[in-house]
């Protein structure tokens, strides 16, 4: 186990967690996929914060989304310019409360930051699984932090929480593990994937794919289909963003005048194509294409309704649910996370809908907002 | 001038224009820029349907989208699987009534259909203009239709309409030219490019510059960037559509049972992944690179604000003005064009709008419904 507990209490500033490392699991057992394929066995690479009780029973597990990972809070290096992804939640003092919680972040098994994915090696032939690791979806990923979960002694879970694809792996837990979780927090999510999100990330797909640095997967780490993959996460970012939150933020403001020829038309002119570049630019430094393509397949097969009705997926879930939608995320509207909440209904479950007024879209869930945290907050102290 | 009307009437359907041609108009005097730059001259490519009055005064004039063209109305053979874009609107008996009005469509300066773009081949050099070809704004476009309607010999336009793109012609006809026309219809469009639009427009930008066949701008025309253009065309055609547009039209019907393993993962699987790949890949066979970038800039460019107020630039306009919204659109929705009309209000003009509940989104325009029928009728015969 790692002592970033130690150092965070000496480097910290008050309220936050400070310095934090992560830790790899390795599973030596087989894991056999979903959708058929098996690997001989994977890492997942994850972090905690706080201290696991006695009896165990303050776990939270936190799901990341598609370009997330297990550094959820705190910072490597107290220089580092960004903490974790969700470091306004997960603290001293925050709403999962490290005082109180031990919260557990892990990067989904297919992924590039540690643990087992396509880019990893296969140990049956030596050379990375590129295209030869197993289609992955939402409950593969929760079936291999179940692994984790049990190494780490756990047999209950306070709570699992999670936004986006995040919010996915809530549901997932919620249905295949019934008895192993007390609370779940989806947000910003959805029980189906629309034919408009499936269609976003086919063009995100198709801009890797058709990259000539793609070859069929079998690229270089270090010389990727980063056009396509650059591509893919500029237009992926304006949908989680909103109309109305662009317009705030970047409006028609301009990073160069008006250029008179052509010459330079194509270079940085708006204040949002410099964003967009750099939100290209530095995905395809932290990201690798192939967990993208897969990732992405995960969300758009992702449908937990069975015959039309969501009901019979939730029947034997036993969390008290908080799902959260965000009044500006069009890529995951209001509409689909209430119908997470009145399909738990209807099954007579315990479950409630927040909706939380907030113009930046489906990021919003990442946002430090007063509301959101009043209302996470309360759910977890329950 | 060319005999398509006779040939219509010997062929066409009852109520169908039938058959239509082309014809250029070349105009020889040189061709000044807005924004610096000019021609030695240009062609437009156009059609008409029906008859100019001999009082020349039921001239309407038809203005075209981004991917649009002259091609507005009627077939060019009669095995043609498709007509011309607006041919719901425009013939015998239609909204835009051939039998009582002469309608006027042609190529924007700078398209790729006929008129002078950048693929045209620079009379100075012989050589096509590629990116020598100067920046084009939406008010060059109308300049240019400008010299057409002189050389038809019409003074006065009984109305000038157009969505989208086009609709940004028809309000910058308004301003340029307030003389010249009674009535102006512009449709699902926006008075000012928002960054939510310019931020797509820039990923398709991005995926056109990036592809390595681009070659800044001077490809072989039979083999440009093929990859980029049809990835751009993939992001826009979901930017026309709407969310509940997609999900009544492909939902997440499949094209393929689910395929076990990973190989052919990344092929086609749902319908809506189909039929975005065969949008981008016709796009690819009918529509210039160049153009497609010279025009967005046109696009993300295109501001009527004179320091925040819009009222400013149509103190002159004349035109009596209808302006159409669809509840749908989220790419120029529908409070953009309610603000174009309050600002015709405000400055004391007559104009009204109308929001056409549609589920299609953007190109609801294009699509033939009665309520969008049923206003246009009404507003032209008044």
């Amino acid at each position: 186990m790692n002592d970033s507990e130690q150092s965070q209490t000496s480097e910290a500033e008050p309220g936050e967690l400070g310095l934090v490392e992560w830790v790899d699991f390795v599973s030596e057992d087989t894991f056999d996929f979903e959708n058929g394929g098996s690997i001989p066995g994977f890492t997942l690479r994850y972090e905690t914060y706080g201290r696991l009780s006695e009896s165990k029973d303050n776990a939270i597990l936190i799901c990341h989304a598609l370009s997330g990972d297990q550094h959820a809070a705190g910072v490597y290096k107290l220089k580092d310019r960004k903490p974790g992804w969700w470091n306004n939640m997960i603290g001293p003092g925050k709403p999962f409360d490290t005082n109180r919680f031990f919260v557990i972040a892990s990067n989904c098994l297919g992924g590039c930051q540690g643990s087992t994915g396509p880019g990893s090696i296969n140990p049956e032939t030596g050379e990375p699984f590129n295209l030869d690791f197993p289609v992955i979806s939402i409950l593969d990923m929760v079936r291999a932090q179940k692994r984790l979960i049990d190494h780490l002694g756990i047999s209950k879970l306070y709570a699992v929480a999670g936004g986006s694809m995040g919010g996915m792996q809530v549901l997932q837990w919620m249905i295949e593990y019934p008895d192993m979780l007390d609370r779940a927090l989806p947000m910003a999510t959805t029980a189906r994937q629309s034919a408009q999100a499936i269609a976003f990330n086919e063009v995100g797909r198709s801009a890797i794919v058709q990259d000539r640095d793609w070859h069929g997967g079998a690229y270089d780490p270090e010389a990727g289909p980063n056009v396509g993959l650059a591509v893919a996460r500029m237009m992926a970012h304006i949908t989680y963003l909103s109309e109305e939150g662009m317009e705030d933020k970047f409006g028609r403001a301009r990073r160069t005048s008006e250029p008179s020829g052509a010459k330079g038309l194509f270079d940085v002119e708006f204040e949002v194509e410099s964003y967009l570049r750099y939100q290209g630019a530095s995905f395809v430094n932290r990201f690798d294409a192939n967990t993208y393509l897969y990732f992405t397949k995960a969300l758009d097969r992702f449908d937990l309704y069975k015959n039309g009705k969501l009901e019979e997926s939730f029947k034997d879930v036993k969390a008290k649910t908080l799902v959260v939608g965000f009044t500006s995320d069009w890529l995951f509207p209001p509409q689909q996370n209430r119908d997470i909440v009145h399909a738990l209904l209807r099954s007579g479950k315990i479950a409630t809908y927040a909706e939380v007024s907030m113009s930046l879209g489906h990021d919003s869930f990442l946002v430090d907002a007063p509301e959101l945290d009043a209302l996470v907050r309360a759910f977890i102290s329950q």
